[in-house]
């Protein structure tokens, strides 16, 4: 697989000999399917992957590009894979993950042999450049998106529950092949709308409301983020206003951002627009963040990331609005940077006018 | 509130005088509501809750009864976490969770001042015994759950999808209040049935095949879980055996398990008679797992748990054969342990044969 492949080039050239894949998301990425519990890859030599009895034969069915070493119950599996980097001769091993006991326990297992240390960002960072094929897998989600928020558009009116259209939307994506939700889907209505991580309740949506809507769709274990403000009925003065302040800043940001562009410079740009617009203590989230076999992945658009945008990076760019005791808006796409421009992967749904 | 007194007490009992928790579901079981960051507790003093700027006015709003702090956008919460420890006096501070980086990060800031132990079990041994409101929660999940079962039986017949079915039974779920799906609902048909955790495919069920349905609904953020096997059409003998094999084991299963029983013992009975039966080698998991804000936690009844089950656990019931290249056969209930006998969460449906 070339993404093994690249792998084993960057520990050539970190000069590492080995790698330890602990976190699930990873395990995917480098196996090209769910289950298994550790992977082992020593830099010239093998690829080890890792399976508890539960998930080994379906594991051995779809790792034939790799050995599958079984871990039965009481068996444990940190001991193993130690047994097997010593056998490797690996004397540099990375982890891309661990918790304090993971960690604790490999110490005392490698001894003196086996030198470690966590690094995160060595598959992150491969994970942040999509693929073709990934970004076949984005693209459909994507799409799958875009048919649930038609629904929310064709659903929401005053009377219906949130609970209700988000059982809609979700039915909508889910009919399809493949499909699943990247995360639980957020219908939040009124004043409940100010708050971002919102969720949906049994509250019956309400003429005047403004409705934010935050779905995901997920395909072949792919993610999209996709949100939309609505207004039931004529929107008021206010709420004009505020939707074209997040309209506008969406807009410059997909107007700016690009291969080479500093992350944190387009985050800058959108929050000193919103803040010139006299909302800016109410933008309490980053700019955006990455997308793919994780919903939140890396690169964030946010005030600390210096690191440059890249083509291959498929990012949400979500500017929003949170007014306590009233309501927030917010609007987001997921797009994919490349070479020349960028492509809204997610796209389109703008009447937020609804009756 | 109730549990951070029960907290308080143990920590008196085990002269510990603060504790840092950071894992999501215990920050939810601890707060009652979703979203914060961090909570540290002093023994006998204050309670504080971090959250980061995007949750803060939620957590506010839900936290009355706590210290709410908030974490600004380039803030190290936890450089926040430890000068307030220090002020509370805090010399032995135990974590709940933590990974490698979290560890050395507050190892670096507590200098020797703070004496620092990670220790999973301090609330998950609160979170093994339910309350009356908690279980009330549950009851609730489960009867959603066994609607969405209901639905599956209904539903799944020759030449419909996988997809198809599982997107009916999570519709019938999701359109009730406050409900959501615990984990992806798996329904899987013929030899892919022979994968514990399969998911569910585009594939169309035919004539003949058995059906795995493992679905869990939440409610208000409490979680069930529920398999049935189905079979389309009238089964073949090996199919009945097989059926009659898991059902006789789980009636079994059900009648020993009591208040103060070791939770292996309840494994190995179920496990020998699955051996007896010439099928040992193909139940490849545990017999069952806690389920309450997560939907797999302590405690697991399987061969490594000693601990003696206990009133107020509520656990899954579910021995399962696994054939590769034919198929597999699980039933699943979540059951309430009580001083006196169970009682089962989830119920019904075992109508085997489908046309």
């Amino acid at each position: 697989m070339k993404r093994l492949e690249a792998l084993k080039q960057k520990m050539v050239m970190r000069k590492k000999d080995g790698i330890l894949v602990l976190n699930s998301a990873n395990l995917m990425y480098l196996t090209g399917f769910p289950g298994s519990s550790a992977l082992l890859i020593s830099k010239d030599r093998e690829c080890i992957v890792y399976s508890h009895d539960v998930n080994y034969e379906y594991t051995k069915r779809n790792a034939s590009h790799l050995e599958v070493e079984r871990i039965k119950p009481g068996e444990n599996i940190l001991k193993k894979i130690v047994k097997k980097a010593k056998i490797l001769e690996i004397e540099d091993l990375v982890l891309d993950s661990a918790t304090i006991e993971t960690w604790n326990i490999l110490s005392k297992l490698s001894d003196k042999n086996i030198k470690l240390e966590v690094d995160r960002s060595l598959i992150q960072d491969l994970r942040k450049i999509k693929s073709k094929k990934e970004i076949k897998q984005l693209k459909k989600a994507a799409e799958l998106t875009i048919k649930g928020m038609q629904v929310a558009a064709e659903t929401i009116s005053s009377g219906i529950k949130e609970s209700e259209v988000a059982a809609e939307i979700e039915y909508a994506i889910r009919k399809h092949d493949c499909s699943s939700m990247a995360f639980e889907t957020i219908v939040a209505s009124g004043k409940d709308s100010a708050f971002p991580h919102g969720g949906f309740s049994n509250k019956e949506i309400c003429k005047g409301d403004v409705v934010v809507v935050d779905v995901g769709a997920k395909y072949n274990f792919y993610c999209s983020d996709m949100t939309r403000t609505f207004v039931v009925g004529k929107p008021s003065e206010k709420q004009k206003k505020l939707l074209q302040i997040i309209n506008r800043s969406q807009k410059k940001a997909l107007e700016i951002i690009k291969e080479g562009i500093e992350a944190n410079h387009v985050d800058k740009v959108v929050r000193k627009m919103i803040e010139k617009a006299g909302y800016g203590e109410y933008f309490v989230h980053s700019l955006g963040h990455g997308v793919g076999l994780e919903v939140h992945e890396q690169p964030i658009l946010g005030s600390k990331n210096k690191d440059k945008v890249t083509a291959g990076n498929v990012v949400t760019v979500e500017p929003g609005i949170y007014l306590v005791d009233y309501g927030g808006v917010r609007i987001e796409d997921t797009i994919l940077i490349k070479k020349e421009g960028i492509e809204k992967l997610t796209d389109g749904i703008h009447n937020f006018e609804l009756e």
